[in-house]
């Protein structure tokens, strides 16, 4: 399942997960995998932002989205440099403008959302101005190959569990798949490989493990992607922006089945869900494999 | 299932989750519950400390459960007030001692967890010196029976989606079983419960659906329960803490499976899992469950 992805996870890369041992119900040993986090201080030139306890596969794409995505990085500002110490844990953005964040990072708000405690104040002032793509269409086969495709990608998720993951789409085709221990790291992460590739949003598809909160429709609404699909559930709040942004809007995607609750236009029924998969039991029953 | 709580889900109380429409799989219309998240921002004394997103269901044990898991409550602290304005959701917490947390407030870590992007300098100051009993015991039959209870308990889990829970159990008993759209907030609640009802947390059990993170472990250890346990899994730090400070940690609990990754010695195999019941399909399916 190599094919279609420009980055995907390498689940067996060293670092990202560790094995131990443990006993089972049975009082049996058992070996098992489990992720590794470790904490990565972030920069903006001279100013330190954040520590994120990260998996640390992309210090650089989640250091330019965590950025971007927290509106301290504008659209026209240039990036010089990124500069990753792997013994420090610390990554620094260097931008051409200057910057100051010191007000900025005073007012935190801790929301529901994984990984997600701090919204700076402004990060709502661009939502209510986005205007999401109309053309944009979400064809169900494509959605039922995309499901399919990412759930059989090997992954720190199938590998290790307890793990979030986030995927870029193009019509059928799986682009970018991120994961992390903090979902919103999954989507910065998204965010920063968008940000130094310079790639089109508006025809993109947003694919997450994640709820769909409040958090996760603004993050989406914000980097122009226009539709928004999750395995997980809906908050009302998440509900209401995505109406209020005009964001396809679909969760509970599993197998056959999905609901959506906004930007349902933009859905094309072009395949009867009866030539649908079921999901694998193994994808369902996740809490219980053990890496052998 | 009301029987053993002294605490529990009322799914159907008003604010908590709210009806919307949408469209399934096969174009139908189709109307389904989602879990309502407000905003709730919480003072200690005269100070402003975070704000929080919150099903808003029990504010007081919310308010009181984040200060004393952030280090903000001491043990001996008298708490003389608390003010919950629903109009403006704010809750005041005000206490004998007088206090001052603004330099602690300063210092930021947006860590893996869901709903907790701070982790307060100090926080990990009292973690090497506790000391979890020795004595307490978890039978496996207890577990399995607890399990069964709590996926069967009517709850916004079962009807929204979307939402996380954790319980306070003792032996085969659920006491305290509370819901949030992040998961540190259900944590703290319960932490709230049993910091104004003055309950020794020695002999007890908590069970999270969320993953076992550092967060979730060094949050169990610093509430003085010896036995944590989640149908989720695990991440290497976490445990690394949990054995570190003598936690029985027990992730990917689902049916008859388990697995115990530290503090083993606790646990006694009273049962054989063949006798354990494998967990009901709908609660495997969970992300597929419409409401009516």
């Amino acid at each position: 399942m190599t094919g279609p992805y420009v980055l995907q996870p390498d689940p067996f890369a060293p670092g990202l997960s560790t094995s131990v041992t443990g006993i089972d119900q049975n009082g049996e040993p058992v070996e098992t995998r489990v992720v590794t986090e470790k904490p990565l201080t972030l920069y903006l030139n001279r100013q330190e932002v954040v520590t994120m306890m990260t998996i640390g596969d992309h210090p650089d794409l989640l250091a330019v989205g965590y950025l971007k995505n927290q509106n301290m990085l504008a659209d026209d500002d240039v990036i010089t440099d990124i500069d990753y110490d792997d013994d420090l844990d610390v990554v620094i953005v260097r931008t051409e403008r200057e910057t100051n964040f010191e007000e900025k990072l005073k007012k935190k708000v801790r929301t529901s959302g994984c990984a997600q405690g701090t919204v700076f104040g402004d990060v709502m002032e661009g939502f209510e101005t986005v205007s999401l793509s109309a053309d944009a269409r979400l064809k169900t086969s494509w959605l039922y190959s995309l499901t399919k495709t990412i759930n059989t990608t090997p992954s720190l998720y199938l590998e290790a569990g307890a793990i979030h993951g986030c995927v870029l789409c193009q019509e059928d085709r799986p682009l970018v798949y991120m994961e992390d221990v903090g979902r919103h790291n999954a989507v910065d992460k998204i965010a920063g490989w968008m940000v130094l590739n310079d790639i089109t949003a508006s025809d993109k598809i947003f694919y997450t493990t994640g709820r769909l909160t409040s958090e996760m429709v603004i993050k989406t609404v914000m980097m122009g992607i226009p539709i928004l699909v999750s395995r997980s559930g809906f908050t009302a709040w998440g509900v209401d922006l995505a109406r209020q942004a005009g964001l396809t809007l679909i969760g509970r995607a599993r197998g056959k089945r999905f609901v959506a609750l906004a930007g349902q236009d933009r859905i094309e029924f072009d395949m009867d869900p009866l030539h649908a998969d079921e999901e694998p039991d193994k994808i369902r029953r996740k809490g219980s494999v053990f890496a052998e």
